[in-house]
């Protein structure tokens, strides 16, 4: 049995790690911490745990989480960094839910998310945990920065194209769109129902913290850099992120669909719908997995639509698969509900 | 291993049985049966089961379900009763979602579903399939009729109160809201999104088809009539059902939280908050569970709210906690799933 | 031209006021206040008034308010108090769309709010401002107090019966639904989209601030107290209050239907309609209206349904319709748009 | 006093009309039409009028309709053109809300509507109501083909810029986001709350109708054509489109936020907002209204964002602002009415 901790317990991806966790034969969750909610019973913030889980949250210390296999950080952005390496040095591997480890480049990392990275060295061994593209340094990582939502969703709608080199790198736009679960749970007016309920509207035109991100791995399979044009876009439900991917094809020799098919028919957690599909976001919801569309319009363009549960393939599923790889479990263990739709 | 057969699988219902018989360790689906999408892959009408399913839709013959151990009715009313003697006489069991076999009496069957009753001599041997109530005979029954969603919340949210004989039974109210997929996969103007959508309203004031099912069961459990008013709501979301219910009490020396808490310990699907407790459709979501509130209003009201998705424990999941009575299978089978919140 | 300012302009009431005043013939906007916007321009918070008013946010000054003929007070509970006794002293009538004159009792009023009231000697003057029931004392009024919103519906849906003693005033059950709106704009965990949209759920049976206005409403039409439960609860949508009120005839002689039909037939912004009917909350979206249904079950039940717009019928709308009155206007002046269905 | 009537007046269109012109000063509505409802109150179907409009529905008749000044047909596709003719001969001017006389081409219209056209020989007297570009001709026509929704958006947020010269005419990318109302009032399973409830997807990747009318539109103004991929989505709300616009400038000399401010500074019903909006949806709900943003990416990318009503800048408002062109009206009569927000 696999103990594990949650660090920062009381956000929507904290919660969801703990119902994926709890549902995996191999697991036992040791210890989940909040300092604003120590001492709560982890049951009466999320009702929807009742009977499941006796623990209430402590405090997150070295102490406490130390004993665990693997710890899995749900907090913001910059919290991560400051306590890794010291359970790294006392053997207790991580996942990274926040974007700490995500960026290679820390004067990036800093310009991005305000504030110096608090250990740097840690970036060239932190490996990027999207399986699809690095399972093999999974299984041996130490630490898996898990990647964002936005990230998992553009990644694996590009990158078939681009490892063929089939697409014009020079100009590729990412059109994207996610329910407000992943803005996080915060007391911020922006999110509130009166305010975003009914409504749709792009945000983030000037620049988003997941670009960088994305287009360093889009260049990784490129092997060049790749000029993309990234707008999110906020819609009024609470799941799921859906991508749609324009870029200009360069080779017509090559089918758009074909390459999709090919390179993830041995993925669990890819499907590669038929052509003329559009995926539901609602088809996904729940489950650890990024249904794909491609289909092509005159002019030579491609367009690519990635769904994917913000949640799940998009922060705690994959952080579950990414801890399959890293201690020997079958990679779908704990991962193959059925999604909830309608 | 059993083998089941669904006979009306293009709605909501019937998907939602695939949805959970698919992660039941015990059960194949050996069939699923539509007249109008015969030869159509299941899945591609729900792709949300792509790459778990490789049936398609088969027309409904004796022949072809006489061979199941179990066949779910999922069809419209007056679809089942057609069918189910040939099938009993078969030696094939019956579980029907629909209300062919709810009420006792054919003439109140006639008046509020609008046909005679095509065998009413089965009336009697059906089985009330709510387990909280009626373990012990669903699991001798041949023939089990899975309660209405507004029926399974509102009794279970009433009967311990008549049980222990301390509310009026002269005027109880249930006030009960309903997400908008218990009215079906039909394509009506009603239930178009652009109707129901960013809105609320009552509806059937006139007097609703479970209104006497409901009666049904409490008249069981007071030993008496009881005068319901019952009124339902349609709530601009896709899952859930919440049942406000009012009732005076008659008896000052017991506590109404505690018959709750007592008459369902043991209960696996029914779960008693503390008092104060307002429980969210949400924290139901997707699971064969009914959770419960129980608190009191000056002038010796009680009010009891009462939540289930009507997917599931509402229909679909009931009756796989059914099917696994009736086929001597851990109750919980394929239902331990945890609800998705958010 | 009539001159007025808006005290506490940040939240939706004040946003609707803005809305209904910018669209009225009569009336210039002098002054919008906002201590924590203070300096920005009106129509940056609230874009969807731009190009129609040029106002910024003011610090709210005796000063800066005196010269207006009417200020509106939609400020937090608890604040229109502080500044009312020396605007009326200056000359300036209020319409105070809190709380703080709604109850003629100070004790209750302390009991409710958490705070000792300011000016109890005002209470006895303030007006209650129901034009249905209080007109000819509105048009007098230096000092009115706007209705909550659960109070206009509940109130208008069940006087015609209390004044008529048509039913029993032992136990009356006021189930109330409100979209998120009501709950105004508040940077709170529990009002965000991912919290609440696509749930469902009751809050408050405990106890609501808006019970006992609503109480203190129909005992002076029933003449006698009344017992009323009242439970209200959340719809995952952004505007609108439906609720559904349960009580049982004590005469058989009077038809329900047509008390109200009597009632409010010369009520410009109550509308009742044919028997049978289920209103819709879209019916009134972004209009001055009640509407009405009422309709009977077996056992001598009444069931009356009444949806407003929480922000217009239940707090602006209702605002103008009280200033229209207290200045001699036509009393439909400004209100006369039609609702926005879908 | 203008007298008008409404050909098919039972969708969303059409009751958009109505809940507009009911609000214009100048204007009676003469006669609505539909031949499923004749004979039913317009208000039976349509509560939200109840108390604003005593007619019934009519058969549509060239007698009945002849002796208004002006018709609108908010028909399916396909309809208008059988009658027209015979009205502009009786003298009768028409704005037609579907797509008959939008497209130039009658081959085109063939190809996309599925029927051969009824009278070709109007197609080049029709003018395209899109006041912004063609106010003159509207002034003139007898004919209006009232803008799709979706080419109203498109069309007002790139004009500019190809009028300019400033962007690439090769690829210019348009990915569009629309409620569900503009799918029009029918009784589609895909059109169900449970079925786009809280789910997000693309639709039309293949082509859909309203990319050549926006590529008609393009071509006029770039002078020569030009490339658009358009890809339409559903979003699960009711009103308002967003569409967000991606195209490459050409010449770095010329700011793009300032070609739209300089081109739409006159325009009552075209709001250009500061450099860094996001304008939503719901700023301009109910109104006749285009508001856009126009923002820069590195790479030289212009990102503008125009976001509308469908049912009122993008159908119904649209016809009334070309009405008040036709007739010599103020523009802006019976349009001035401010967004409802929230």
């Amino acid at each position: 049995m696999l103990h594990v901790g949650i660090v920062g317990g009381t956000g929507y991806t904290g919660s969801e790690l703990l119902r994926l966790l709890l549902g995996h034969p191999g697991v036992a969750v040791s210890a989940v911490t909040s300092r604003a909610e120590r001492g709560m019973a982890v049951c009466d913030l999320f009702p929807s745990l009742r009977g499941r889980l006796s623990l209430s949250f402590v405090e997150p210390t070295l102490e406490g989480l130390a004993g665990c296999d693997l710890v899995f950080f749900a907090t913001p952005n910059g919290t991560a960094m400051k306590m890794v390496p010291d359970l790294l040095a006392a053997g207790t591997r991580v996942i990274d839910l926040a974007a700490d480890f995500r960026l290679k480049d820390p004067a990036s990392w800093e310009r991005w998310y305000g504030q110096p990275h608090a250990c740097p060295e840690l970036l060239d061994e932190a490996v990027y945990g999207l399986p699809e593209f690095n399972r093999d340094r999974i299984r041996a990582a130490r630490l898996v920065a898990n990647p964002g939502c936005y990230p998992t969703a553009v990644t694996l709608g590009l990158v078939p194209l681009l490892e063929a080199g089939v697409i014009d790198p020079d100009w590729i736009v990412a059109d994207v769109k996610s329910g407000v679960s992943g803005a996080g749970r915060k007391a911020e007016l922006g999110l509130l129902m009166a305010e975003v309920g009914e409504s749709f509207k792009a945000y983030g035109t000037g620049g988003h913290r997941h670009a960088p991100e994305i287009m360093q791995n889009l260049a990784l399979f490129a092997d060049r850099s790749v000029n993309l044009t990234f707008v999110p876009h906020l819609v009024p439900m609470v799941r799921g992120i859906q991508a749609t991917l324009y870029a200009r094809l360069t080779r017509a020799d090559r089918q758009p669909h074909a390459l999709f098919a090919s390179r993830y028919a041995q993925e669990p957690f890819v499907d590669v719908m038929p052509r003329g599909s559009h995926p539901e976001t609602r088809s996904v919801r729940g489950v650890n997995l990024c249904r794909i569309a491609v289909n092509e319009q005159p002019g030579g363009v491609v367009i690519v639509q990635s769904v994917i549960d913000n949640l799940v393939k998009g922060a705690a599923g994959q952080a579950l698969q990414n801890m399959n790889l890293m201690f020997g479990l079958d990679e779908t263990a704990g991962l193959i509900s059925l999604p909830l739709s309608p």
